[in-house]
């Protein structure tokens, strides 16, 4: 398979064949018992879980979003989800650094806005190996962009170009990435300082003028590598720049205030997590056999209730994720509405799938000997993505009181 | 359109044509007015619902799931279950009685067990009015098929058919039953005493013999007229009793002890409840204007931070039930051993939808003046429903923990 | 034992001996179980609960703080919650109607308020019979005082007293109350109109111009009587009225907007609700065999579980009574400005303690055939008592953040 | 103050005068803002907190239960609480070495039974530095001891005294013991092997024979150095051991099978840890204000909101705890079986407090740079002390309904 790439007059290569990504459930188990043998030892170290993102390259996972105009396999929400789980089950850290880029790229194929040249490279960069992309976007002083504000990122016309400065926290990813899409204001004295120009400009990682300050040390995704990066007039092409309109009411509103179909990936990564956790739990209380009660605690009504209550937890879970996706492609608009509600109730399902495998074993669930509380810390990490439980919870409220 | 009845040589009778109901969130919002108008009136004196049901025959619904081999609708179980929301949404307890026809005509669509000439006659008061249906199960000894045990109502051979004599409880639709499908053991001395046939068997409700014991007085759904009934020496034709064949094991395993597809009127009838507790919280809040805060407690970020909370567990009850039906329909079966426990999150989100609402309201979610206490003391109702939790959660523990 | 009532020069009447309670845990026991005997049928009926209320009041319980300057017992904050939940273990509405009265004198054992001749009146009506009093103090249009703003019942100076007009709601006791203390606003045009004298007036139930609306139908505490009242150009002597004083910052602060010491007795009824919920759930479980299981369900482990989660619960919520009063005893003060916060977990201690029993029962605890439903119904009433959770968390929330 | 330690003939030193603690509120506070200053720094490392513990033996925080026959400060369970509050809210490390050291001299204080000439041995180290004692009871095969069994550690008569010989697990306080309190059965061949003698051995944590091998590697309480110890023919006096008497049925009942009054110490110090979290959250709303809005957070209703959560959350746990040890203070008995209950409810309390002040702020609740997530980590380790949860349900369930 060959593509020609974009619609730029200046860029018409041949994009070597990207692998078309085994989705049966054989395969993914594959990927994710692959991954999951050293996210124990990146979450340690916190390094770029590399190991985890060779696997999930050379199962061609990182670019199964690629749109059919580039040959890519196009793949829909659905297979992204469940790629993002098996990943996420395996090594979170790995699956939100996939997540990111396969959102990158699903953005893309519906509607071109980046460089040709720069999505050529980074189409170019994937059939050689993991090439990540991201959106940076929050920024120290501003809080997560969903709750409103500006950023103090600027882009400044210089010559026949930009120059992007400014500085960016939560940059998950770090020096692995290969593009950033960073979110910056036009700064632009001869305009209306009221409404000035804001959008998303896409940025070569290797760019002079990019520093990284090593900020992650987190509970949880330590290996995601999402550090603070600063930008010092780094200088980038004019079309690098892509506005994001305003409102009719002349209202900019972010674009992560509200969830869209296209942001499920992130609950489903962690969905991966709490099944980890199930497995974890589940091999724990088949093996532990107290010399007290002479068998293993798996056969007592307690430890299969508290079994029952994580799996419901992730039934739910799931069932919300791919009953969302589903309810949409059969046409059903009636829960379009509710999308952000549907993400916090996933991210509730996946909290409280984990939370209870490990309140139910004490000193088995918080021992860094066994996995469970490494479930534990990057479960609790769904919490940070966007849109965030409170503003879900107003928001529909509002719709639903017709405020 | 016509239809010919059943296999049995006896019967060939031509069934008028049944109403195809109009399916449009219109016509189903304008059904669940015109029911709601009269459930607070029949939650007062527990009689029998007939305006409602008369709604809901008049609009098709009581037979809609008519298998299209008699000439019937159809329809599927996504519209069985949207059927049932509307329904719910007006008066639970008209909602209980449909989903008990909906659902035996469903079985009977999908495998004929019915006598032909019963069936022929049921489907001939359909035309004329609502004509209900119910599996008559639960014993006072007993307690909850679905947890195991044989029924103490016996059929005995008599002549050239069968004597059906015992006690039942929890018989909903009470004297407004058309048909009663009874769950009884045959008394056959002659037998294998350990493994005596089981299975239900077809009792027109006009029967000599039957009678009813109102001991029907709940907190909610308290005018599904779930009273007690007793068979004495009711007799009945051979081809009435349908046994309900043993496993492979020999191990009787009752049909009701884990959630099928089937079941998923159940709580889509109780999702409906959650929605006008949805309602009458609205109403009542965009409408409150208390003299110290001068404009409507619907406008406090207090209020609408609870109304988005009852969305949430709206949105997740009603995604639930469509993505399980929806994740069938697209052949995926990963989720088929988790039934169960879908259907307890689906009780879990309609209680707390309901309980979220009275708990934000203090009196006015109390009195009985307002709508509100009516929908809890329903919704409550969700958990008599088999399976259930508790039995689902260990099942389904055993399953994870392959104990 | 005899008293000279009141300082009022008019007023020197010996009042007849009041009854010294019996406290030990047999009597308390003994009050329950007596009150408890007609607890289902006042429930049914919504009449003033005559039986029970003569129960409490020849045991003394009525009169228990009645202060020892007027000869009465003058008991203190433990043993007034002790009564209070035995009164509500046997019947909710008693209880309640108890509550309000022993409020009532212990106030003015404190702080002596009322013109002596009325409550010289009060306490002879307390020697012959159950004596009610109780503070009115809600308005329809207003809603809950404790949330702010002022009433609009007046008190307008006539000749040489006051004339009392106005609308009440929520005034429990009804036509069985002996007096009335009915917060008003002075209606004085020649004063300063922003900051008008707000207080309570000492009512006799059976002056002329009082008129009874009897709106309560409620979920719970059927038999309370909380009806409305109508207060049509009601005459009483000047000493009637005392103002609530305002704070030195010349702002009015409802005295129910954050809880007192004195104002545990509510949640100590509730307690007594919480307490039988335990009871029926015991005696159901050790009562029912099923068929199927062949031994009381009480001796399964998830029952047992059941049983210590409800019984975890009360321990709960009675030492959160016991010890917020014990704190206070020894002269902790560290905890007195939490009084509402303590409040609010007490409340939800109950709730959870007969939600937990209702939900593991299925129909039975559902069913008006069992005592278990009547209690939910009354548990669900403790959260109308001010102050209401959202107010609590958010003035606490701004006393830890000293915001 | 002197005193003549023990009733031993060959020991009678006189003890040098312990530390008198100062326990106002202003001292403790001092104390823990010093423990504080080194706490994230030793969760780090894992190291034994000499400082934290310099600072608590310098305060003479360690030896406050010392009995006053020992010239000990003999300080109750209602100041002991408060201290370990102190501490947990510094370091809960720190507090938990602490609370094993004050509640083996509580112990000690109330029945006597080291041998003497051990005892002031650790009193007099006691004077010197931290000496800390603990009791090493849980086993790598047997799980915790309160859920019943026996230990595989042996005493087997040697010579005129004893050999201990076995591997422990979980003994918190590692290489910082001074006296170690192990938990042993007599292997005794001669005696009747169904009923061996079982008790605890003092063991001088210097002696040959004793070896740690470095095993915890935990969620939180990382600095507790709860490390596994073998015990490899450790000779000991005859003295040195105390046997734990049968029941009157001739059935051995561990001791940590149900909570009694002494052990509230353990969650006394988790309270200290919930409350620096609020201070935490407080903190760090205070200080944050987002660029779009412009004002510190904790000046929302939302964070407001949130922080009276926690406050109730605080509140409840320490009325629980205060409350339980003020009721047994008074005589009254009505809540000593539902001892282990109370300590459930104030485990659930501390982890609701803190997982409601980290579920609300996203990443500021998760990273390591602030305070919260170890807050966090170490409150997750309450549900670790017995008994646990499920064996305190059960208990009480079958206590409740007297099976």
């Amino acid at each position: 398979m060959t593509a020609t790439v974009g619609t730029d007059a200046r860029v018409d290569l041949v994009v070597p064949d990207l692998v078309v990504p085994d989705l049966s459930p054989e395969a993914l188990a594959d990927v994710t018992a692959r991954i999951a043998a050293t996210a124990a030892e990146y979450d340690r170290t916190g390094a770029v879980p590399v190991e985890g993102l060779r696997v999930a390259h050379e199962a061609g996972l990182l670019t199964a979003t690629v749109g059919t105009q580039f040959g890519g396999p196009g793949i829909g929400p659905i297979d992204t989800a469940r790629i993002l789980i098996a990943l996420g089950e395996g090594d979170a850290s790995v699956a939100l650094l996939a997540a990111n880029t396969l959102i990158t790229h699903q953005g893309q194929a519906v509607a071109e806005h980046w460089p040709a040249h720069y999505y050529a490279d980074l189409l170019h960069r994937g059939t050689q190996g993991p090439a990540l992309a991201n959106a940076i976007r929050a920024e120290p002083e501003l809080g997560a962009p969903a709750r409103g504000g500006l950023p103090a990122t600027t882009l400044t016309r210089r010559d026949d170009g930009w120059s992007l400065s400014g500085r960016k926290s939560y940059a998950t990813g770090g020096t692995a990435l290969a593009y950033h899409v960073v979110w910056a204001v036009v700064d632009d004295q001869t305009a209306d300082a009221k409404h000035p120009q804001v959008g998303h400009v896409i940025v070569p990682a290797d760019l002079p003028g990019i520093s990284w300050i090593e900020t992650w040390d987190h509970l949880g995704l330590r290996a995601s590598n999402t550090h603070d990066v600063v930008y010092d007039d780094v200088r980038l092409p004019l079309d690098a720049f892509v506005e994001i309109p305003r409102g009719a009411d002349g209202v900019y509103r972010d674009p992560a205030a509200a969830a869209s179909l296209g942001s499920f990936g992130h609950p489903a990564l962690y969905i991966g997590v709490a099944r980890a956790a199930r497995t974890a739990f589940v091999d724990y209380t088949r093996n532990r056999v107290p010399a007290a009660l002479g068998r293993p605690i798996a056969t007592t009504e307690r430890i299969q209730t508290v079994a029952g209550e994580i799996d419901a937890q992730i039934a739910q879970a799931e069932t919300l994720l791919f009953g969302t996706l589903l309810r949409a492609e059969t046409g059903d608009q009636s829960h379009l509405p509710q999308l952000s509600l549907l993400k916090v109730q996933i991210a509730r399902s996946v909290i409280a799938a984990t939370q209870t495998a490990v309140s139910a074993l004490g000193n088995p669930g918080l021992t860094r000997t066994l996995p469970l509380e490494r479930h534990l810390r990057d479960a609790l990490c769904v919490r940070v993505h966007p849109p965030q439980e409170d503003v879900a919870l107003v928001a529909a409220g509002r719709r639903v009181l017709d405020q």
